[in-house]
């Protein structure tokens, strides 16, 4: 997907949510054990429910490799139902990888050529040759984590150098030559307001996938929520509920937009 | 497997060789394709050649994944087929993995619980709260990544703060408070000898996973080979090529293990 294509997307739909599909076997709601594929089930219910207000999904790889072979057969079923259904979404990997080249090639291979994944989350530690492998896939992007939004952020991506530079923010600027705003976007967890202006004054035409803040004139996020929505109602309400929940915050982001004279 | 446990497998094997699992589709012997298994196969050999031979066994994940289903299988197969015939081999899933709490603590549960894996590759980007889950496990290791060999590593790992502390450093630092050398091992790709000295100076205790250089007074070292000993021939004697390989190594870490009086 271009990045046109994901703002035109946005604007159409008036949303810039992300459905993060965290599916958690041991949150899902009782009566889908009947079926063959509760998991699969589940998340084909959430999407129905929340495709129209939500311009992407991203499963947390993690949720679906905890239950093995059957996990990964999930993982897969749910990527294609999105493809097949609704191909105007973006599909993020929330997989975090990040490695020598020839091992990120074989990374890219699964999410891009196996898989029809839009985009990956990789970690930057290991630096350029660790991110450019999942560059070379045409219509495809690297979301980088920059700065993440847990407690631990705070152990290493703050550390400063002589010139006063914070690590995410050389990971930005660094990592912004790599490639483009048309196959690069960055995870930046700000918490306040004026970090994301630090951020936007680094990277200012890039997508962002974040809490909140730092739009730009193609929009330029991504408001990424998992659990309040997938979980809103434990029961077999869920569907209707996570579909109440993401028109709420939709009907927040049309005004945010609107605001913004984006739509 | 506790420390003392991996040490006394180094002398009695005089060896602290890991063998990189690193099984590419495209690489392994075309008559292996008569097999139901081609890959597996191929892992069978290479371990029987040359378990009496290494301590260590690490999978690298990318290459598993990128085969889909399939590969998953033959992952599970390879670690469950380690741990039948040669339980003193230390297992490292290489799957440099790293995320919030609640997802770290899922990908430990895929490799400590649904696998029996001894170790798996984590990288600290994001802090305390991205590794500890992978602690809780008796018996269990982080293999963290600190200093990595790749060019890449000169991007970040090298940054330097005010007083004049690298980034691979403060990781090294402040991650050995997170667990102890009985839970945590580095990755130290250190090419010149001298770095090996500035890491001993920060973690004198603890394992690391090197090219060479660095030994303690328990070894504290395994090196790791891949390509060199699993692709040492391209035709129906690559098992024996791998032993004859794996015997060179392990031929001069006797004698290194035997001048540091450890043997």
């Amino acid at each position: 997907m271009t990045k046109q294509e994901l703002f035109e997307n946005i604007k159409r739909k008036k949303s810039f949510l992300c459905v993060g599909l965290d599916t958690d076997v041991n949150k899902i709601p009782e009566h889908l054990f009947d079926a063959e594929d509760p998991i699969f089930e589940f998340n084909k219910a959430i999407i129905d429910a929340t495709a129209d207000l939500c311009v992407a999904y991203k499963p947390n790889l993690a949720f679906y490799e905890s239950l093995g072979l059957e996990g990964w057969e999930v993982l897969e079923r749910t990527v294609d139902y999105i493809r097949e259904n609704y191909p105007d979404q973006f599909i993020i990997a929330d997989a975090k990888r990040g490695d020598i080249g020839n091992t990120s090639a074989m990374y890219a291979r699964t999410f891009f050529g196996n898989m029809e994944f839009d985009s990956v989350t990789v970690a930057p530690y290991m630096g350029e040759d660790s991110v450019t492998p999942f560059l070379t896939y045409e219509g495809k992007w690297v979301t980088l984590l920059a700065l993440t939004s847990n407690k631990g952020a705070l152990d290493f991506q703050f550390m400063r150098d002589a010139e006063g530079e914070l690590l995410f923010q050389k990971v930005l600027k660094t990592s912004a030559k790599w490639g483009t705003d048309e196959n690069m976007m960055f995870v930046v967890g700000a918490t306040k307001a004026e970090m994301l202006t630090d951020v936007r004054a680094i990277v200012p035409e890039h997508f962002l996938l974040v809490p909140k803040y730092g739009m730009n004139s193609s929009c330029g996020l991504l408001v990424n929520s998992s659990r309040q929505i997938i979980y809103a109602a434990s029961d077999a309400t869920y569907a209707t509920a996570a579909r109440e929940e993401a028109q709420l915050v939709q009907a927040e982001m049309e005004e945010i937009l609107r605001e913004a004279k984006l739509v």
